[in-house]
């Protein structure tokens, strides 16, 4: 294994090690001993578990010292506090204890409701992540963010919780649906464009023949970088007070598009997708930067294709003032001045309310 | 304000600042700056609301810029994860946001709902604590445990979040109960027993005048102490994993009877006193001290002269094996041997057995 596959985030409590490989017996060299003599609970989704439930078992741990499988409903269903009591009780039930281990198998669902499960569950049990989809692996598992949905809002519960490891499978990638490849990388675009240009000059030079196979060992490459990025930044803003916030380029339209879509409409990636060209858009129109646009808008236009369902500016206006990083004078915006640079800027609705209009308008034609 | 009265608990996040004094002059004194220009949720309770929601009110910061006045249910019945999702939705329906705070104001189930609930919206938000009970005041309100119960165990949901301030005032103490009052001095006992000799001591000269006045000066030194106690424990063993067990001291049998009997038959410290007095057998049984028992069981009888009503051995064992301090050898009990010392022992159910029905006999015949 090449050394760059093999990574580590410092974090206050301690250390996460990050690994990116193959597939199962790569997961369960590099699981083996933290699952030993343990309880483990494996938490994991249906589809995920159908597919993968039998090659990976062993290696995951899977009900080590009368541990057991969760399986979640798939997709945002699964984010609620209802799912979170009901894993505590069947936890409870199996003789959880404060020395038991949870191991997350699935996409960013998984490691979010794992991960939250794992958190309060005895005030803390360790944990790891074996995330499955590209948002999972270069996101979702990195950082320790950890979060349920209420109705209203998306990811309003949660905790921060570091995993001891991610033990990142490339193999399992190439059983994803195209369109949730594609909505994966744009989480992978967000870090290139604001932390790492060659990242972004690999996507723009190899985007179709990394779709077309998605078991290439280039993947693992990808997937390792975009992990490096991210976890450099995390590093830095552990508790997403500053330049965490980085990160969260495209996810404030993103979040807002999918709560007033109702969760499971548009993927997370098409969503932070569209987000990213509304941000780089208001980004051009106050003069942090002239042909970015024009570089980054057929990137991701290649990545999420599809048009944006007709919406209410109102509603959307309503939901992205509902943002959890929103404080009185209007959420942050991150704005792109041009790949490494950006600028945090904190727009109220009635800032934006006319490009919003506008913009809406353009993606519904697929513009 | 003697300087006595003021402390610091160092912790991984930073600081939480202990004071002590009287009354809602005080109390406004010190939260002053920390409630100013924020939107403060108050977390209370609906009696402690009722007694001194008028008196407490602009002190607290109630309701500061668009917040909000949370009166759960009294006692044990608020702490469940159904509470804390109701509380969730308000928060986010009254507009709560990631600069927003937390102040509770009641006893232990009030800091612990109160805590969990900011631990976990949008990844923690800042809490303050203002206990109104001697159990939180001494217990609860330190160390930064916070917790809901599960219908078959209880505190098995929860975080480690450390409060900015805890500002403790005795006055509402005059309300209090004798028999709360009394159950409440059961966690400064066990505190004086294993690291305040001299706090034993005032227990056991002062214990009667000090029930007969509770808004009494002196009961700021013993709150300040116990407080003071309890932070020099969590300083050195945060998480729980090592000597902070020794607050643990009559908990290992107390949660069980709790547990067993249902919450609400007896207050949490008379089931810690019963607790108290089996693990000081237990260590008698086992050499560990000589004379130690009769010190102890009169001050502890003093606090709780309830009988314990008829309980299953069976029942109790096995709710002792569910705590989730339990691991595959037992739960830990902490043995006492003397003043200052202890020493933690893992025992399984079949070990203590027959010594717990012997107790239960003596304990339901009120010896």
């Amino acid at each position: 294994m090449m050394a760059g596959m093999r990574s580590r985030l410092r974090h206050g409590a301690g250390v996460s090690e990050l690994v990116v490989g193959d597939g199962p017996e790569f997961v369960q060299r590099e699981l083996a001993e933290w699952v030993a003599e343990r309880q483990i609970f494996v938490v994991t989704s249906a589809p995920v578990w159908a597919l993968y439930g039998g090659a990976y078992c062993a290696a995951l741990g899977a009900g080590g010292d009368g541990g057991a499988v969760f399986e979640l409903p798939d997709g945002e269903a699964a984010k609620t506090p209802a799912v979170a009591g009901d894993l505590w009780q069947r936890m409870l039930a199996a003789g959880g204890r404060r020395d038991s281990r949870v191991v997350t198998f699935g996409g960013g669902t998984v490691t979010d409701v794992g991960g939250f499960v794992a958190a309060t569950f005895m005030r803390g049990l360790a944990v790891s992540h074996v995330p499955t989809t590209v948002l999972a692996q270069v996101d979702a598992a990195i950082g320790g963010k950890s979060a349920v949905n209420l109705p209203a809002a998306k990811n309003i519960v949660g905790a921060f919780h570091h995993p001891d490891k991610v033990v990142t499978p490339t193999a399992v990638l190439d059983s994803l649906p195209a369109r949730e490849l594609r909505a994966g990388l744009a989480e992978v675009v967000k870090m290139a464009v604001l932390l790492d240009g060659e990242l972004l000059t690999l996507l723009e030079h190899d985007l179709s023949s990394l779709l077309d196979d998605p078991g290439d060992a280039r993947w693992q490459a990808l997937i390792a970088t975009a992990q490096r990025a991210k976890a450099a930044v995390v590093e830095r803003d552990p508790k997403e007070q500053g330049e965490r916030r980085v990160l969260n380029f495209g996810h404030t339209l993103g979040h807002a598009i999918e709560a007033v879509l109702g969760y499971g409409v548009l993927l997370h990636g098409e969503a932070v997708a569209h987000g990213m060209r509304f941000a780089t858009r208001l980004a051009a129109a106050r003069g942090l930067e002239s042909d970015f646009e024009h570089r980054l808008d057929p990137l991701i236009r290649r990545l999420s294709p599809r048009p944006l369902p007709e919406l209410s500016v109102e509603r959307l206006l309503e939901a992205v003032g509902r943002d959890k990083k929103a404080e009185r004078r209007g959420p942050v915006w991150v704005l792109p001045r041009g790949v490494g640079s950006w600028h945090p800027v904190r727009l109220r609705a009635d800032e934006i309310a006319g490009e919003l209009a506008d913009f809406l308008a353009a993606a519904n034609r697929g513009c």
